[in-house]
């Protein structure tokens, strides 16, 4: 299948994404959405959770700077889009590093997350392997974390994108590599947040998730590279990313490198 | 009279604009504020939030993303902001797809809000009318919901401002529509929140409430209007919007046309 | 010693700052990090942040816009900094405005911050001498708060950074005033939190607290200096600056105008 199909689906259907999310991103994140062709949504609030997470087009839960009332959310989330076969990510944001949101992460498992993307040191740390991950920075490479993501998928049924100097999709039975160079991305933050939104917003447009999410890495990244082209530093990369994520093709997108590992 | 008076008032004033809102647009809000020319400051304590209303210019009460100690805060901020006669603004985020907001939104209007913003959606749904809303996106026209204007601003004696292609400002006698293009700021999140703010600080620095509603949102739709000629997509957009924040001129704001409806 | 000295150990070492700050200024927060070379992480978590503060190379406390649960987390990074003698910064914003956070604020003294960062209002409110600010905003001059830098200095052992049109650093035997034209940053938020957080970094990669703030205040503030001579307006600013954190060099930060007060 060409990756622009997803692509060309999710902006005509302008899924609702449901993100809880964290504070330092959630800005960011929401401007991601909206320059892609998504609608962005957020509240962290128990008692709207449930509800919102069965009409949301796609749940996201990414534990950046969890609260406890987040959490709360985050869980009556997680059970709304399960009820509704919501498609629901999880980014487990500096899981390995902090405790407590390693605690957490781990028992939002079981619930089984449509996809999980995280980096390798996250992807390590969540499936229990050795990591060496500080905060939200990988110190792991992404072939180092590959049977760590082919573990959680066979484990919990999902699809795992980890995200490096190339980004690794992979599901029980396969991983496939997507080729960009998305570096820039790592000098603002919310890089790879936002990509947990978007791919959420992209598995909600396509039929497969394993095509969507390799579909959204090779968009996210090409507008990565375009925009960095274009940039002084990371003030005004911000900006073009927003303007690319827009003006990217389908035939960009289909001319992105992505090969069986 | 003229629509500039209230613009150069507030900029001679810089009132200060108390803003309860969302971790999504906290950061632009304040920047908008401080473009135009006003002051912005936060704090989410119950502890501190009615004090700080009786002090403050403004008081700006967003639905984005409540917890429920910011929920306790907004109360006590209504609390004294009725006790100073401080204006204060109600803007009731995805009122309608949301129920505990929706709730509390609801809640708070015998407080009798100074100003109510939302979009169409919105103030169908918190007047009680049937909308077809989901999330922050309105599915109603402004148009629509212009009875559910009137009838909330002579229930709480409110001036009730519609965002949409027009703006609608409405009080209990009269709706003037204000015509601008202000479609980009829809392509960013927060275009509707931090006008909720922008219009508390001139609703603080005007004589009259409709007025000042009038004039706020003449000058921010056009100086939309006007970076969005200037920018490439939605990155450069938010970005070229601060900057003709500040450099709209009084006669600009004047030649902004509107009209009795 | 050369001011930049301690940059180009930052750049080197790329010190993992733990910021506990508002949520107006996070996002641009950790963008100033990154842009300068340091590495962001943030987590409100009362059970995370003792651990983490021990691991991170520096602590924010900034006061922007607390809760109840983050301020717990703040007591316990605190704990955890000191027992790790990881250095902490003390951002007290709008102390003196707002009670509930002035109480609090006095209450994290006694446990020693390792620099403290504000305005001239909220350093006089901190220390208890006499201020007429209002929220964010100092209407004090940085001489009129000198003497209570000097006291706070005295009686805690910390270093104290107060800004303003030139930057006074201070500790018990001494003042140096730093001089750029960083008026710019006052135009948008977040201007002097991040610069609590860039600060911290500094500090982390320093051997000397005094010298490392010095020179976290001239590189900061050329960068202001320069990214505002290239812009439109606040919005344009905002990107120009985190573009200029990257790019002035050793020799433009030695070239920084300093002397005794």
């Amino acid at each position: 299948m060409r990756l622009s199909v997803v692509a060309e689906r999710m902006r005509a259907q302008q899924p609702l994404v449901f993100c809880l999310t964290n504070v330092v991103v959630s800005n960011f994140t929401a401007n991601v959405l909206l320059a892609a062709g998504a609608a962005p949504a957020m509240t962290n609030l128990p008692g709207e959770a449930r509800e919102f997470a069965k009409v949301a087009s796609a749940v996201l839960v990414n534990l950046g700077t969890p609260t406890t009332e987040q959490m709360h959310a985050m869980e009556q989330a997680v059970v709304g889009a399960n009820e509704a076969n919501t498609p629901w990510i999880l980014d487990p944001v500096a899981v390995g590093a902090l405790g407590e949101r390693t605690d957490f992460a781990r028992s939002l498992l079981p619930a089984r997350p449509t996809l999980i993307r995280g980096n390798a040191s996250e992807i390590l740390a969540l499936a229990g392997f050795e990591s060496a991950g500080r905060g939200v920075d990988s110190t792991d490479s992404v072939t180092a974390a590959m049977d760590a993501g082919t573990d959680l998928a066979r484990r919990y049924g999902s699809v795992v994108a980890i995200s490096g100097p190339a980004d690794a999709i992979i599901d029980a039975d396969r991983t496939t590599l997507v080729h960009t160079d998305g570096l820039a991305l790592t000098k603002v933050t919310g890089g790879g947040c936002a990509l947990g939104a978007f791919t959420a917003a992209m598995v909600a447009a396509g039929d497969e998730v394993f095509e969507a999410a390799v579909s959204a890495h090779a968009w996210y990244g090409l507008a990565a590279e375009r925009a960095w082209s274009r940039s002084r530093g990371p003030g005004s990369f911000a900006v073009n990313f927003l303007d690319e994520l827009g003006e990217v093709t389908p035939n960009d997108i289909d001319s992105v490198r992505h090969e069986k590992h």
